[in-house]
């Protein structure tokens, strides 16, 4: 393709060398003398040689890029800006680095099985990213047996040997409860993420918990799949019932902000009417009215953490598990004291 | 790393043949007797033998993937859910033909251009898909240049000797200002896209094409960078003003849903005081209130043509442009007749 390229017979012959003592050279192998290698180097320099990916991956058999297959249906994927952030900051290390990121999107867990022993026969990729743990996550065997790095987001629940890069995101969800309990809400409800994916039981199980913490009786909870058709349909079946929840926890804000508008639709004013929160502090969450109380977390950050990690893994063996800040909450106009509350109170 | 990887070598020893010879067969080279290259693959096939892709991108040159470089503010990538739709369409199309995606995403215009200069250096991909098509798009020129195949996702304004895949936006953009003019309104205000992408441009011109086959004066216009923040900011701007319009088309969904937010905070109701209809028909857009009257545009089935359309310039080294259905008006709950209209009606 690039014609102009300069390759390592070019830098021989203007050097009056042989190819071979130029490979070594170029390549800092063992056997050239330091002038030599001096001025093949300030030869190469002159001429422009660049170092060939192809052939740099063949003697070194790395590739020099990292992989992230997504297991999502694309629709749900659309409407989650939670890949494309994180997304965002892994492409901020790899790019300083000379990596690629090689992405596959699949729609279901067995693609994505086939799709990282397809990327370790293909040697695409040096290491991948492992997100939405499941439980007795089957991915983290499969790695282990293929022998291909990689780094979790999140803690798993049975052993690994890939270093963790976690956001405890329990400590969001209990500020959350203790919010609304501290404004008076007394039936607060859970609109949960799947509870096949680790971070869907953990932020149900930080829900539970913390409504025991502030003397509260067990909540409704409903499991969804993160999508915000899920959270609307559950929003729509929390809000007609007899016993309606006076405060909704969503686990992530499409759900939270699908609730609104199913609020808004069955004319129950947020907040007057029902507090509502999220999850994540996408950009959204800011410009719906009322703007949504929600738990920042940083998938930016997360990203960068991740893909520096997992370098530091591929070019040492060996890498820490890193612990992120946890997600806090930031509290804007979806959420105040209950109308009961504001009667008695007048 | 998978070490019980079997090899040309394996295969010329059970087959009782030379390694060339097996390279040969497996290459599809000539010189080897039909009933030589018959046992060899046979032997090839008992033992599960697969192709090194390494191997195979050295013979042939070809790196068998794909890039997709995106010059985007991490935030606004975020918020639109254009990309990742587009991405699960080309990967659709991708994960049959043993292909990958190399995904860039990169802050600024001058950084994706030495993105795609050492996607080449690197030969890391066969070809590349040019979204966001700018006035005078520098890339055109430098991809061919560099030599690297692509697909334009529409039509540039310039010379291109590269395959276009397009939707027609402009009947989309001209449906609804009809609709929003047989329903009353004549004072009908534009919140457009950069003026230096082709789209934001295509869009204000058809825009305003509406408005005169309409017979109505020409509307006002601001030009935003398609965030959702400057779409809560321009409508703010245009509903505080003595002579707010009645209705606003949005260039996207994303300012669309951040407009509604507004106009709710401002106590304006949608659509009894104010009409506004999106663009692109984001899964978020059904699940607000009201429901957003949109124009479907399809991002997944752009995604598949132009993944198809570049696989094929790369195998044949000539493709036909692809012209898709054009985007169309959906009509859901936010456009009405505007207050005077109805008052006078009753």
């Amino acid at each position: 393709m690039n014609t102009q390229k300069v390759t390592i017979a070019d830098v021989a012959k203007r050097a009056g060398v042989s190819k071979g003592l130029v490979s070594f050279a170029l390549n800092d192998r063992p056997g050239v003398s330091p002038e030599t290698r001096t001025r093949i180097l300030a030869v190469a320099g002159d001429l422009g040689w660049k170092p060939s990916l192809r052939a740099r991956s063949l003697s070194t058999r790395r590739s020099f890029a990292l992989g992230l297959v997504v297991a999502r249906n694309p629709e749900v994927l659309g409407s989650d800006p939670f890949f494309p952030s994180f997304i965002a900051g892994v492409e901020s290390i790899l790019s300083d680095r000379g990596q690629a990121l090689v992405l596959s999107v699949v729609p279901s867990e067995e693609a994505e099985i086939r799709s990282y022993r397809q990327l370790v026969d293909d040697g695409r990729v040096d290491g991948v990213f492992l997100t939405d743990l499941r439980h007795d996550d089957p991915r983290i065997p499969l790695l282990t047996e293929l022998g291909l790095p990689a780094v979790t987001l999140g803690r798993p629940d049975g052993p690994s040997p890939f270093p963790a890069v976690s956001i405890d995101d329990t400590p969001g969800i209990a500020e959350s409860v203790a919010y609304l309990a501290r404004l008076g809400h007394r039936r607060i409800a859970h609109i949960a993420g799947s509870s096949t994916m680790l971070h869907g039981t953990r932020r149900r199980d930080a829900f539970e918990a913390a409504l025991c913490t502030a003397g509260l009786p067990l909540g409704q909870t409903i499991e969804t799949d993160f999508s915000v058709a899920a959270g609307s349909d559950a929003t729509r079946r929390l809000l007609t019932r007899e016993d309606a929840p006076t405060a909704i926890v969503y686990a992530n804000d499409p759900m939270a902000i699908a609730g609104l508008g199913v609020a808004h639709e069955l004319g129950i004013r947020v907040p007057d009417e029902l507090s509502i929160t999220g999850f994540d502090d996408i950009d959204f969450s800011r410009y719906v009215y009322p703007p949504l109380t929600t738990v920042s977390a940083t998938p930016v950050v997360w990203g960068r953490a991740a893909a520096t990690t997992l370098l530091a893994l591929i070019e040492t063996g060996a890498a820490d598990d890193v612990n992120l800040p946890a997600a806090r909450l930031i509290i804007r106009g979806s959420a105040a004291a209950p109308a009961h509350t504001r009667k008695s109170a007048t």
